[in-house]
């Protein structure tokens, strides 16, 4: 039966351990795929170097934390293949033969390219690799032969691009190596930082996927809240409050009486923070224990990303030996 | 001993047997070098591709043919690795990771990429490939960690380039893995075509370096003389003279005694280029007969590429294990 299904291909670049932002933005729509497709999952690490090539530093460990978070959140390697960007070394042979014949004008014209060079100018990314990224996304779906990509809205011209280039591989070499991706839009749910500002890693105003029940409760208490509501019976304005934000993501049932009360100054704000953050903890609390018993396992979370690794291999392979023989090299 | 020898490094393009022009340019010169250096020479087949993508029929029977005229010249296996560039999968790789700390701009920069883009206009070579040609150069240079590299004039920037590669990623990761490589410059030695034109596949004007006796005598009977010269006891002018320039450089001992005869109306074009035949002769049919055997042992050929290779495989993959440790990827 799994022949039947379609393959699913996506990434994350290794940030390390993921808040609740990644999870919403990608990790659970992944979970929840992962049964209905034949799924590959690989940590970028490649891309990673696009923007950031000189902070190198413990980038193994970032791999290990991120395998070991989508592990906790329940992908399940029996079912997807999780890997590591870099072990797959024909992804980097299919750049370099791509690169022959992808125009340069297809690369500079994608609509992120400028935006970002301007946004990371201190970062000094005005590189050849930087430009080639979307080339070497390309890759990473055309050469385990992705049909579904889940991607945001800000992804679809990255997946149009890729469609593109192998539909140019296919009319060149008058073949059909490679199929047409598609982009499957992941449903934008976003959520604010705790202190209502953009969630950031260099904020540090987030909730680890993986926290602890403490930690999620002190987290919760350091929330912004409406900067109006001085005492606990004021009315308050619950579309200004990050609390009620997270309210209305991961405690849908209650978001309506929530701001109702708010509204109406009868909850106070220590209390609307003790609902939410019991909510999260029913959703943490097994993410959090799944990850302790992962991270006391480090050979087992290898052990996935090899056998993630060795599954890629087999089909990148594939892949790769036909393009080799029609273009005539080895 | 082999340890103290210096590693030199260089390529030629695939473009199957090789003739007098090529001998010139870099064979001869590479025979010459194998004892004094530890070389590897490779046939870069991935770097036909930046210019010639669509023109990939016979790639395998063209490297064969390269090969053999390689060993037949000369080239002596035991003393150099000589190798297919698309059997080193780490040259893929290293430039998959150096592309992302080289600034676009010293790619635009290159003096002969503007040029040749618009030289080779009709072929739309205007790619991302294209653009990086000189960086894979680079990797393949520095991944065998080539200390001289025998070029032409017109390619010295591109050495210049790959030490400035070098340098960046030891400076980038603070460490010593590349060394500054050194152009050493080969004697320009141009030889014209038959026709006194452009030495070309496309015009046929050209002897094979492994031609027949009889092959070598037809093409010289139909070279260009001075056209002004109708009798053959009329004074000719050897500077007009297509055999006298082959004279020149094949026949030196005698050319200035052939100008004098010329000038003087005392010696006929047949005789002149029967000496001349007869000296190309002595040069090519030791190579003509060695060609004979390799057609003859293409298994022996083939492990050859394989052979060389292997030891080029050794030293590219400690280059790669340094750079994937310092850059944080597998
Ligand atoms: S009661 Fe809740 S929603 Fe209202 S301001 Fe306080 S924390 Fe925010
Ligand atoms: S005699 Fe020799 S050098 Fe003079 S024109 Fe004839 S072929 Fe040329």
């Amino acid at each position: 039966m799994t022949d039947v299904k379609k393959t699913l291909m996506s990434g994350m670049r290794p940030t390390g351990e993921l808040h609740l932002g990644n999870y919403l933005g990608a990790l659970e729509n992944w979970v929840k795929l992962q049964n209905e497709y034949n799924c590959f999952f690989s940590i970028v690490d490649w891309h990673a170097l696009t923007t950031a090539y000189k902070e190198v530093e413990q980038l193994d460990m970032r791999i290990f934390d991120m395998a070991c978070d989508w592990l906790a959140a329940g992908l399940d390697p029996k079912q997807c293949a999780i890997f590591r960007q870099s072990d797959i070394k024909e992804i980097a042979e299919l750049h370099l033969l791509f690169s022959m014949i992808i125009p340069l004008s297809w690369l500079e014209r994608v609509p992120t390219y400028k935006d970002q060079l301007q946004q990371l100018k201190e970062k000094e990314i005005n590189t050849y690799g930087f430009l080639g990224y979307p080339l070497l996304q390309a890759c990473d779906i055309l050469v385990c032969q992705g049909e579904v990509i889940p991607v945001g809205e800000d992804q679809v011209p990255h997946i149009e691009l890729t469609r593109e280039i192998g539909r140019r591989f296919n009319h060149l070499y008058n073949s059909e190596v490679f199929k047409d991706p598609i982009a499957k839009l992941t449903e934008n749910k976003v959520l604010p930082g705790l202190d209502n500002r953009k969630m950031s890693k260099s904020y540090q105003n987030y909730i680890r996927l993986t926290a602890s029940p403490d930690e999620i409760m002190q987290k919760v208490r350091s929330m912004v809240t409406d900067p109006e509501r001085i005492r606990k019976d004021d009315p308050g304005n619950p579309e200004v409050c990050s609390v009620y934000a997270y309210h209305k993501i991961f405690n849908t049932d209650q978001a309506q009486e929530v701001a109702t009360a708010c509204k109406a100054g009868t909850i106070g704000c220590m209390q609307c923070k003790k609902i939410l953050a019991e909510k999260l903890t029913l959703l943490i609390q097994p993410i959090y224990e799944k990850k302790q018993e992962l991270v006391a396992n480090p050979d087992y979370v290898k052990d996935v990303l090899n056998d993630g690794a060795k599954k890629t291999r087999a089909i990148a392979l594939q892949s790769l030996e036909k393009v080799r023989e029609l273009m005539g090299v080895r």
